[in-house]
């Protein structure tokens, strides 16, 4: 796709959600460029013009001229647009359906959690133990609800990898990096980590977790 | 379509998000059962073979054989399937998925926010003002976010309601009801609360109202 202009990512070098849309852009070798906002100035114009939530990710892709927030909009934006060859995508049914559901759990269920994990572990003013314990417990419910479909399964809908599978990657490396202490149970459950491992293991996979280990490095100098 | 078989919904009576199928299913037209599942088994089987995330809602729909849970996927699925006239989504572009954006910013902005304050309220076992406060300003906080994109505006996205609109109500019209005394802060936000009003006088939407209050109140007889 060498006639594509290049789309632009708002993103910030430590969010795990922009981080997820761009293996998406890896996965189907799309030209990008990952702009990091500055997080000081989120809910202020000129950024608020683009993304009125005042969040991380936007998207601006000048081949169609749209301009996208949400994680989870812009992943089906993207993979709709240019997947053409359903490299991550499916068109079968009902199997383009349970990617999509999988892709709102990620959104619903995986980010809201973890996220809320991560402020009541790092955030927040005070110290609330009933409410770290809540998210912790939530948020390996989640991971629980995931070992048990991967059960004697390498992908979450059928047998082929999908931007489902992927969509999870961002917050859980994010997870296992921020709340290392916890390692050893993200680990314990077998199917959840072996499908962890194997999509983690994917080129371009790897190659977004460089290119954010490079900027965090950049970042904390 | 008189010839569709009935769309079985497994919802529950006070639960927002299958309420927010419902109207979906009104808008549309469709035949549908909604049942309500015993929330003291929904994390067992024989409800987790169809929803493992033990959620409500799913939906098992005998047209197409396909059963799907996470609300976002099957309000896209429903759209996607049966809105063959377009009446509450769009084939153009961009709009299609500025509608994708806003169902995105519903399911993960919208419903775990509005959700953790009614937990923190209501549910968590000790009081944690902070907590509470935390969640009590990013629930106006979204809600600030919706007013000021609906300045002169009718609807989320061109001047058409769409499904994107109609997601947002069945979570705001239970925390008009479960947060009672947050009324006046709601109503505080005109564009938002003119837009409100404006979707929830729907026949549809009125229907649903009034299906949700009578199956409330029987179950609290």
């Amino acid at each position: 796709m060498a006639s594509l202009k290049p789309i632009t990512v708002h993103g910030h070098d430590s969010s795990a959600n922009p981080w997820k849309v761009v293996m998406i852009l890896e996965e189907l070798g799309l030209p990008y460029n990952h702009i990091f906002v500055n997080i000081a100035t989120i809910k202020d114009e000129p950024y608020t013009k683009l993304n009125p939530n005042g969040r991380v990710p936007t998207i601006e892709d000048p081949n169609t001229g749209i301009t996208l927030w949400e994680s989870g909009a812009i992943i089906e934006y993207l993979v709709e647009t240019y997947d053409k060859e359903h490299k991550i995508s499916s068109t079968s049914f009902p199997a383009k359906f349970h990617e999509k559901q999988f892709l709102h759990f990620q959104m619903s269920g995986q980010g809201p959690y973890y996220g809320q994990y991560a402020w009541f572990t790092r955030f927040h003013p005070e110290k609330v133990e009933s409410a770290i314990s809540r998210y912790e417990e939530q948020m390996f419910r989640v991971v629980g609800v995931l070992d048990k479909i991967l059960e004697d399964k390498q992908y979450l809908v059928g047998d082929k990898i999908s931007y489902a599978d992927i969509s999870f990657i961002a917050w859980e490396s994010t997870a296992r990096m921020v709340f290392a202490d916890k390692i050893d149970r993200f680990k314990g459950f077998k199917n959840y980590d072996a499908w962890y491992e194997r999509i983690a293991a994917r080129p371009s996979v790897k190659k977004v977790f460089q290119l954010r280990a490079d900027a965090m490095a950049k970042s904390s100098h």
